[in-house]
């Protein structure tokens, strides 16, 4: 039988291949090159972690640690220019799978930081920043104004989940148990508002301040 | 009595919470979201410093140790969603305000640098990154062209700002009055700059290189 | 006579003043005023060794160890200012000082990942981010998706000089040898690739998945 230990690490190839593709179309629809599909699909899909590791001085990086996971993000993305076609059949599939990435990469983000005695703020944070930082990093490289900033609960979702994490930790419940349960939380959350099409209230300003 | 220790820690406040309001305001004018102007907010307010802190190595960086500037910037970004209507009557005070976290961050990132035995350039350059980074990630993430390279004496007062800093400390004149000195100099040029529309010459340039 | 390591050392000073020129002229384009275009210089030319730097965990990074990097790069992108109108003429020069400083960069952080014991995948990558990621900046601070990622082959000339650097040591060559094959591999790869148009495939997808 799988431990945990092992589920999550299945999971976390799973996400990272769903966000490497995910970012594949939006290279696409940029007209980028091969190149171009490849080099997006690993920076969106390693991105938020590496930031995370970066700023809060946790070396090596994942995928310094691991290599392979930027050869499996990368034939990911170059495997989309294939399969891209049949993709738009896989919708729903696809926009599961990135929300399973949110949330797992938001608990792992919250275990670093906890790992490194960080306080609970920090702790939010850098869930928030894995689970949400490589998509940013995707629509800067795509010159738009990322998404995060603008649509949908998405960031809510990852600070949603961290504190679920967290609360079940302080609570005394099991590691097995609080990851399940925030990752369950945060992922019905997330498509519950994909579903009926939540979002947060926009701020719209029209003036100038210069 | 106030130590200049706490006066420059209040002004610090007082300075990222401006930061991030400004920040705000270009988020409302880019129609983001409740979330991405928070989001906004801090990252303009704190990455400056983080990015300081990343290239030299200088950890933890400043909301790893002080997790609550996540919550100002992060409260006074959202709270200016709602007094968004009554800022503009406030528009002098808050140029005010960014000019007074330009200097005052200016002379931060000098100090860190200072404080880890850096060249006087790296001095520099660590005053100017912590001054101006934060605007430019700023710009970036509204998918425009950072304003620090198209207008105004911005980065040239935090170099101006840094110098002076550096010059009162190597000639020997108290950390306080040099830090008053740099501050006030810095402070009058950027305002003076403001008032008559002072700006750097610009580079027109219009053919390909390739 | 001159050591390779001197070679190597006024080769890399020539490649951060083509990088930072052609920066200016970037800068140039999107009428940048005089202080932006020194900035889009120092990053463009020096940006990319950070990165690799910051993500390796490699301090201190290049332009803190030696200062008069900056010096260099400023200076040169603010000359550019004054010689741009007769640099078309130069327009072969700065392509071919521009191709030199790709492979040269790619060897340099080949070298520092192997200094660091780094796996092949990250040797490779380490070389790929010294080489690429100083364009990708300057694009993403022009408000453009990075040309790395639409156009030319770039990336895939650091990809081979790095795969060629790496198997030349593993099979034994001296690092003079290898160096030098590598170096000349991959240049006269990107400028056949220049000469003939060669790029590689685009890939274009219409559809939204969202």
């Amino acid at each position: 039988m799988m431990g945990s230990e092992q589920i999550l690490h299945i999971l976390y190839l799973i996400a990272i291949v769903a966000e490497a593709m995910t970012a594949a179309l939006a290279a696409g629809r940029r007209n980028m090159d091969w190149v171009g599909v490849c080099l997006l699909g690993c920076v969106t899909a390693l991105g938020g972690g590496s930031l995370r590791d970066v700023l809060l001085d946790h070396h090596p990086v994942s995928w310094v640690q691991h290599p392979s996971y930027l050869v499996v993000t990368g034939v990911a993305a170059f495997a989309t220019i294939v399969i891209a076609r049949y993709m738009h059949h896989l919708r729903r599939l696809f926009l599961f799978l990135d929300a399973v990435g949110l949330v797992l990469f938001t608990v792992i983000g919250c275990n670093v930081a906890i790992g490194l005695d960080m306080p609970l703020i920090v702790v939010i944070a850098s869930g928030l920043i894995t689970g949400c930082a490589g998509g940013v990093l995707r629509d800067v490289l795509c010159a738009e104004v990322p998404l995060l900033f603008r649509a949908e609960l998405y960031a809510t979702v990852s600070v949603a989940t961290g504190l679920i994490y967290i609360a079940g930790l302080r609570l005394g419940f099991s590691h097995d148990l609080t990851t399940a349960v925030a990752m369950t939380v945060g992922l019905a959350l997330r498509i519950l508002a994909l579903r009926f099409g939540w979002s947060m209230p926009k701020f719209v300003y029209t003036q100038s301040l210069h």
